[in-house]
């Protein structure tokens, strides 16, 4: 640390502040860890033990943001004669702990202790009442959680639409003005195209992907692809879980997980390379972000964005089993023995209506999004409440995807998202579909992906990613990022092209 | 909580205390998980930040362990009239708390932190001295470490030897008369036993003993064993390792690991059982002491105990081959084809001086300890000093083992213990046999542990370790646990009996 000039009075206040953030980065590395070990190995009786420890860490980082040192460090370096001199990862660092601050500081803290014990309440009514298909079993609690958030919004306060503030903590910057139009724009060209494939008389066999294949092969499978895509073994694991995740501890330690179904390798196969494309992201951010909160993606599309850019954009592209069916094949060669290439990338592109988000294909998913958008940006206009959700949620399923769910449990409590307060995530995802397709659109002007990955040569493509988009943490905003990777503000027609273009071939519309 | 008549003072800050200690015990247990994946499968490149998280835990546990509220609470809870109120827990919890305070605060700050950075530097230095079998190279830190020791000793304070205090670090209540009297009785008996042996022209065939044996057989014949001897996998989990340990995170997860040499099955199978005998140790520590640093070892010495009893005692017992040396054969069904129960039972438990206390069998171990005591006492009454250390090592080795080091490196530069300011420790690992033998003894007033063993039936010699000895943790000090446990003092007589009664028979003599 120098102490130059003018700088005497700054520079040991930001080293002291940035040693102070790195502490609070160190602990959330140990509660990742532990978080990671739970559910990938970690004795059963010993869970109750550990998740306590995980409660003290994560009480301690809470305190630390809000500590009376935090408030020291804000008020010291944020007078603009100050600011200006910090270094520009300190800027961001600052500007990251100080929203956190604020957010946190805004709401009392007894109402966000009452808020926390509610939702862990909410969170068995919402299981119970979902094996039930019973919305009005959730639906007090529901209505409290919402009364809770629009309380939130009072107290953090808003620009333009209340909801902006609930989409500022997932994805910065993103506006209801924006999501109205691109999400509008993308509706009123899916639904047709969505209706048209479910007309269609064309549909691939799909039967054949049920055909059994040992985890073991499988694993050995997903071994080589992961080599294939440019994981780094030496800054990360694959291991087994329940629900696949990837976690970056620190960017020279991010970890995937995956789940192996022995009667549909699909799951393993394309969780892997989603969870492969969130490891890449973080594998690849600068090093000089180690230690501080901008060690991350940038928002949650943009991480999205990744994952599905490698799940579909590349792990579904006709280019990439054209160099991988074959060895596909080596892994399980009795099962696919009758199968074409041709035939095995329709099946694996089967696009059709489905009530279940988390089960939709990439044509479809983006519809269910919309519908949870549309209905959230209501409940905090006041133009909706709680008990109107089932109907409202049924009728958008029966007009955009021209199905009906039957009961609540396959409808509107499907997701776990609101019965742990989180209003305002849902839009990230298909945000992330529009981010890659424009990410895609924007490297296909440098690069041949089709022939790179005919190859297998995915270095180009990654390097892209790293140069325009890993690198950066969370260095760039979202729409700053959007803007600078690809000369453009985000617009939703990549995507539409992108779905057009694949799917009219697919289903030969 | 409760808060009856006049304990309505004390109970408020007996929670408090406890709720504190209980946070650094959480630190603790994740410190240990981040170490335990260190040595398991962390991924290489993010070793480094991990190493800076684990320092930025330990650095808030050693703070916290020498804090103001940690005095305060000190004071507050000492005075006898409040101290006996406390609940017993609690008692020894504060105990605890109290010698690691006094410890850590009678030496200046300054001191120890040079002392810190001494060790560490020292450590690297006697790597080299070893590689290179030059003690000169690592004298002159060895002669600082020396200073510094001898000055902690005068800050702590001491009775009788001033050995004794760093005995206490390991070995609470253990003292240089009690050692003298247990270690030169051990000496005298089992030197001319080691003298005889060696002389002895009735020696095992080992050659055996080195046939390839494939890891994935090994493991499977593991698992197996483990199983038996109740090693909860609810409670823990096996993994691999380079340098094999056992560590309770708590008592509801404790992890064992192991190594694999596939030209030695010894290292896996026995490595395996003597960390399995430290686990079982802490799976079965008593509930009400977790969230405390009661739920651990009562010291180094009896955690030895356990393991030496599992490893030696159990594992190296006839009565156990006798039940697993069929099913070993089911594992390695070639390697073993002509090699007799007996034959492999005397293999097994080779006798033989070496040089390398590490690769020592259970009959010349302990007179490498004994060495290296009566060096260590030596030094701290001041009768020796660091250039002298090589000739009465070598002199010791050749009067007790009959074999002199040809180096250095295979003589007084072996251990790590001292480059790290270890003194003190070695002798835990001797009273461990001591400990288990004396055990052993009184165990087989109540139970037929030969025919036990024979059956399999390893659980009432599991639940009698644990009513004598795992329930308590750190409840009782090492002597008055032995004291309990066995109705006697700690003698060295069991362990010569045990010792002379083996080895005559194995090499009838």
């Amino acid at each position: 640390m120098k102490y130059i000039g003018g700088l005497s009075i700054v520079k040991p206040i930001e080293a002291q502040f940035l040693q102070y953030v790195k502490k609070m980065t160190g602990y959330r590395e140990a509660i990742g860890l532990m978080y990671w070990d739970l559910r990938t190995g970690a004795p059963k009786k010993g869970v109750e033990q550990r998740s306590e420890v995980i409660g003290m860490l994560s009480e301690e980082v809470f305190r630390m943001s809000t500590s009376e040192e935090m408030a020291a460090f804000i008020a010291k370096l944020s007078p603009k004669a100050v600011y200006e001199e910090l270094d520009d990862v300190t800027k961001k660092t600052l500007d990251e702990c100080k929203k956190e601050y604020e957010r946190n500081k805004k709401i009392p803290a007894d109402e966000y202790k009452e808020f926390v014990v509610l939702c862990s309440k909410a969170e068995s009514v919402w299981e119970e009442a979902k094996a039930a298909a019973d919305f009005a079993r959730f639906r007090p609690y529901l209505e409290q959680i919402i009364e809770f958030q629009r309380r939130f919004i009072r107290y953090w306060g808003y620009e333009g639409h209340p909801y902006n503030t609930l989409l500022d903590q997932y994805e910065p910057g993103m506006t209801v003005d924006l999501l109205d139009e691109l999400f509008s724009r993308l509706r009123e060209r899916i639904v047709p195209l969505v209706h048209a494939i479910s007309a269609a008389s064309n549909k691939p066999d799909v039967s054949f992907l049920f055909a059994p294949f040992p985890k073991e092969k499988q694993r050995a499978f997903l071994l080589e692809l992961l080599k294939e895509l440019g994981y780094d073994f030496g800054k990360g694991r694959l291991d087994e879980t329940v629900h696949p995740f990837a976690i970056g501890l620190n960017p020279n330690d991010v970890r995937i997980t995956t789940r192996y179904d022995e009667r549909d390798f699909r799951t393993a196969v394309f969780g892997t390379i989603h969870e492969c494309g969130h490891a890449l992201y973080e594998q690849h951010i600068s090093e000089s972000l180690v230690g501080t909160p901008l060690a991350s993606g940038a928002s949650m599309g943009i991480h999205e964005s990744q994952s599905l850019f490698f799940e579909n954009m590349i792990g579904r592209h006709y280019a990439f089993w054209k160099r991988h069916y074959p060895r596909l094949l080596q892994y399980a060669p009795t099962q696919f023995a009758d199968v074409s290439l041709d035939a095995f990338y329709r099946a694996i592109n089967e696009a059709k209506p489905s009530l279940i988000r988390i089960e939709a294909d990439e044509l479809t998913y983006p519809l269910h999004i919309i519908i949870r958008y549309e209905i959230e940006k209501q409940l905090f206009a006041g133009e909706l409440e709680a008990i109107d959700l089932p109907d409202v949620w049924n009728e958008k399923y029966e007009q955009y995807l021209g199905i009906r769910p039957h009961n609540d449990a396959v409808g509107v409590l499907q997701d776990v998202h609101w019965s742990g307060g989180s209003f305002g995530y849902f839009p990230s995802y298909a945000l992330g579909y529009m981010y890659a397709a424009q990410f895609k659109q924007a490297m296909e002007k440098e690069l041949d992906v089709a022939g790179l990955l005919e190859e297998g040569n995915i270095a180009p493509i990654r390097e892209w990613l790293t140069v325009h988009i890993h690198q950066f943490g969370k260095m760039k905003k979202p729409l700053e990022l959007v803007r600078d990777a690809t000369g453009e503000t985000l617009k939703a027609d990549y995507l539409i092209q992108y779905l057009e273009e694949k799917y009219k071939a697919l289903y030969r519309l």
